[in-house]
């Protein structure tokens, strides 16, 4: 039996590498590149045929990445392999998975459909869920979802002195509840009102939650799935300052950082900025590849 | 029967108005907006149930566009359309038609499946064919090729003085011929040798092909179907040069200009830069709206 192949889209040759390794898999030699006029040329230069082949492509930045992942996997496809998965770390269009005003689209459905149309199996880390808490539906292929909170859990007992969990919103509940549960934590959860895309209102802490003598010797850690805007963060170190805790470690799952929101956080009072290496960006302190390999096994 | 409605992607409203107008067709209302993350947000705001529908969507630029007209295809969808259409003025990923090294990706191929896996027919003008002289096998929806030969004689007639149609390759003759036939211009066909990306060699124009003492007195048009670095054409100007031509006018029907091709283009002695408005472009001077509108009319 041929060993599996792994194939990066430009950018993601260090986490294929990595992977390759991981799981005694090749790396595919290709010629990816862009034409002057900007379409993609693909050329697969390693053998395929009867292969479990493995397509690592970030598409964080969805909408520029998505065709050429498409490309490539029928470009892959049209080499007949024995299977074709797709491992993308942080998984976009997770936002809009219902119809909330008449006439929108279910963005999260149809990119869905397009991912599962091209691939056989399907590997993430921790997708934006809400209302919902599995993709089925959504992706028909078959997929795990790594979790991120046990490498979270271990991060934060190895780096902070008497953590206090606090997710800045309830959506958060999600993703620090099981961080809580492995670490041991105490946690609190702020309340959000969100108005627009830059619009965000964090209520005060309440600081009945807590014992009111611990507050202060708290190293308070904020905590959410995606950092985008940083917004939500910002408005939570807030209410944090305002109850007299300690400025926060703002930790991210997902960190997307749009625009300035990286220095908007410092600016606001965050002591630290760590994200997993889901996104690549210079506040990834926490590695999820071993998860993710282990995740993939089974597919290949 | 309720009236036929045209929804356009940002950036297409303009040609969307036009065709609504000439077609007795209504134009969607739409919020298609990006979220801070890059993600794009899609709501129409019109009836669609039962209605023919058109969507205009440039994809010139074919990568970070696609998607999101994908994402609009399956909005629509969604609201039961009786009918979805594709108006591409400019038909992307018509370059890399067939396997002309081992493990190369069909480009075309995958591109025309995911066009006609979300719409109902399509529309377009001029598409790059090579090899084949048919959409038929890469798109497999019922489709209508505008020609751009007849308004480019007509503007040819009208603007230059004596024309001589000048191919720059081999492959130009096929645009070149049915312009020729609609307005009884004489042509000269140029050879080229082409290395790479960049690197374009064309022959020398043979006077022998033409009656000598005409030469000097005939304003060449250089005559290709997509200008998109302008090497090719630089290469025609250099030889037409030395054959001792006038500078000649540069006419594309669809102009890609990548980087600075107009200022190379007119550096290397083009006399005027003019394309079809397939593609937005300061150099537009051949309006090609109307015969995408009587295209478009059958399907409505």
């Amino acid at each position: 039996m041929s060993r599996p192949l792994v194939v990066a889209l430009p950018g993601d040759e260090e986490l294929a590498a990595h992977l390759a390794a991981e799981l005694h898999a090749d790396i595919a030699d290709t010629e990816i590149r862009s034409f002057p006029d900007e379409e993609t040329y693909l050329r697969i230069d390693s053998p395929v045929s009867g292969r479990a082949v493995a397509v690592v492509a970030s598409l964080a930045r969805p909408n520029s990445r998505t065709l050429p992942t498409l490309l490539l996997a029928s470009t892959l496809r049209d080499l007949s392999p024995a299977s074709l998965g797709l491992i993308t770390p942080y998984l976009a269009y997770m936002r809009q998975d219902a119809r909330f005003r008449p006439g929108e689209g279910i963005t999260s459905r149809y990119f869905g459909a397009l991912i599962s149309n091209h691939f056989d199996w399907l590997v993430t880390v921790d997708p934006h869920l809400h209302r919902v808490d599995t993709l089925e539906g959504t992706y028909t292929i078959p997929h795990t979802l790594v979790s991120s909170a046990e490498p979270i859990a271990r991060w934060i007992s190895e780096e902070i002195h008497r953590p206090l969990l606090v997710g800045p919103d309830e959506e958060s509940a999600q993703w620090i509840a099981p961080i809580a549960t492995a670490g041991g934590f105490p946690t609190v959860i702020l309340e959000k009102e969100r108005t627009g895309d830059f619009d965000v209102q964090v209520s005060e802490l309440s600081a009945a939650e807590i014992p009111a003598d611990d507050l202060t010797a708290l190293t308070p850690i904020l905590i959410d799935d995606i950092i985008s805007t940083g917004r939500t963060m910002i408005e939570a170190i807030k209410a944090l300052n305002a109850a007299g805790l300690a400025p926060p470690t703002c930790l991210g799952i997902h960190g997307l950082f749009v625009d300035d929101a990286r220095k908007a956080l410092r600016d606001a009072g965050a002591a630290r900025i760590v994200t997993c290496n889901t996104i690549d960006d210079p506040t990834n302190a926490i590695d999820l590849w071993p998860a993710i390999a282990s995740a993939t096994a089974p597919f290949l």
